[in-house]
């Protein structure tokens, strides 16, 4: 079998778990953050540096490598593993939320989207069926269904009519599907609408994928909402089955939908903020761009285990983002990716111990955003 | 002793020679190509993995430092070493070049260079005593004395009035170096002039300095130029200090200058390309942005030893670099800076052997620039 789930631990006093996730690329240990390779790289660094950061799994973007470089060159190459020199396990995103962020660029119907390029403009038609025969040809380990994320706000009337089609296209994605080796994922969409995403669960899970996400959260609504709707949707899912909460990656929001039965995660945060000059820790983050590091030997986080905080100070890191040097960028990036997922290593020994309220509470009593 | 350098070995059928720098951050052996690392880092790379190229000394900029972060930042921290986190030895160029290339924005007299910031605007004065006192706090195992580097093509009698004035400023610089833990190199001049090259090494090498440069060559004059002053001046030079040859890096030009005697080259050539998508091999180099490469999954260069063609194929590289991923311009530094250290190794071995001649022969039989 070359895809599977187990459940080890579950906490006494809150919906966490500890899971197990096997792929033919190997095991991934759940709850997890996905650091997401866009264009097939972790932006700045090589697989090695993202397994010493402690990545067992990371995303990639679907449309992206679709447009560039190309479906045709990454199954030449033996797929997306092979193409980028990762051996681990990945998962790639159907592109329906980077087609449908395209805004005017695309058109949503029954058959599927038709969008223009972002990088030349060039007309280009996806439908659930093109979805996942390109997944299948760059071959990651778990794959998603092509669903519409519904924007927020949202009418009522809109996103019914998108869960709905999100639905069938499920089903079209199922079918399509035949590769063994993989894992297709399905997603529940509903926007802020509690009934539409018990629906969509109802339905979505009806179809009998090996593991469910949730979509269509985290795209703009205030925290406590999404909080509110995983309180809702968490236990209309399979208790035996991965749930993956998709695009969520401040620390917080991963402690929060941990609390909430959530075992998978990913977002372009870490990677995203530490381009620009910000760099996270246990209690919150800073811009290591500002003044007072000049002259800051210290590393970016006292105690921390990263490549980074290991081997430079703040001031060096400091006047290489000023100096717009790339290996500034790499070691923020570095030891954003590091902060992340040594957060979701404590997580999964605290729900390993049943101690994993105990451990948010003072998580959140030294957070500060 | 802080500084030695000795000969090991010297080829029967040329000047070439193999030697070894002590310094107090270790030794260095030549004939040795040094990576620049402009802004206190290599472009793009970790301390760790210009180890891994193989690289046993760097060079930085005291101009581009002086300006950002400041002096005052790099001693606070102990020095450019600790700085950067580089342990191995450091030489720093005096400012001079930098400053002369800056055109309309700087005036000369013999004080020194009155200059406007490239950054800023602001305005500076660095004179030889500064440019010393600058790479006292900065730290580095060998510095350079200050000099006007005149351009290419230049009137002899401007050539002549530069040459004089460095010499009088290596007298000042000489003078002002107060650290015994450095070793201050001397810069002969003289253009393209073979009268006044052997002036500029008598007056120069008079001083008693531990080293001594070739400046103002490879300033945009051809090749056969910059061997013919080469053929001239290093016999001028003495037999029992090192001989560096500023700003040169093509593969070529290195072996040139090594069966001409030189024992140190740097040149920002390997890294500025790798950031165009230009790679160099054994046998010349080539763009890996060019279609060709696009569904090449070969290394870089078949047999290299490097981590870019230990791991990744031209094609993943192709795509890395046309989307502007910074990854991709690791990959090609990495390789051009393993290609002219690996080079000047072979070279190395070759004058050990007493081969360099047939060395060299079948070096240019393969070579197509």
């Amino acid at each position: 079998m070359p895809f599977s789930y187990q459940v080890l631990e579950r906490s006494s006093d809150s919906a966490a778990r500890l899971g197990r996730l096997q792929t033919r690329h190997g095991t991934v240990n759940t709850p997890v953050f996905m650091p997401v390779g866009t264009q097939a790289t972790v932006k700045t660094l090589t697989p090695d540096e993202l397994i010493r950061a402690g990545a067992e799994i990371i995303l990639s973007n679907t449309y992206h490598l679709y447009l560039r470089p190309g479906t045709d060159v990454i199954a030449a190459a033996g797929g997306l593993h092979q193409f980028m020199g990762w051996d681990r396990p990945i998962l790639t995103d159907s592109g329906g939320f980077q087609v449908f962020s395209l805004g005017d660029l695309r058109k949503i119907s029954e058959d599927g989207v038709e969008f223009r390029s972002h990088l030349d403009g060039s007309r280009h038609f996806i439908g659930p069926e093109d979805a996942v025969r390109i997944q299948m040809d760059l071959g990651a380990d778990i794959i998603m269904a092509f669903d519409e994320c519904a924007p927020y706000p949202a009418e009522r009337e809109y996103v019914k009519r998108s869960k709905d089609m999100t639905s069938r296209w499920a089903d079209r994605c199922r079918k399509a599907h035949t590769r063994t080796d993989q894992a297709m994922f399905g997603i529940i969409q509903g926007g802020m609408f509690h009934d539409l995403r018990r629906e969509s669960a109802e339905e979505i899970t009806a179809m009998g994928f090996p593991g469910y996400a949730v979509g269509g959260l985290s795209v703009g609504e205030p925290k406590p909402l999404m909080y509110e709707i995983l309180d809702e949707l968490v236990p209309h899912m399979p208790k035996d089955k991965p749930r993956y909460l998709m695009g969520v990656g401040s620390p917080d929001a991963l402690v929060e939908g941990v609390l909430r039965g959530i075992d998978m995660f990913d977002c372009v945060l870490p990677t995203r903020i530490a381009r620009h000059g910000t760099v996270l820790t246990r209690t919150g983050r800073f811009s290591i761009r500002d003044l007072p590091y000049a002259r800051d030997f210290q590393p970016i986080e006292e105690g921390c285990g990263c490549y980074t905080c290991q081997r430079h100070s703040r001031a060096y890191i400091r006047h290489l983002l000023k100096a717009k040097e790339m290996l500034g960028y790499r070691l923020t990036t570095i030891h954003n990716i590091h902060c992340l997922l040594a957060l979701m290593a404590d997580v999964r020994e605290a729900i390993r111990q049943d101690r994993i309220a105990q451990f948010c509470q003072q998580f959140f009593a030294e957070y500060a955003g």
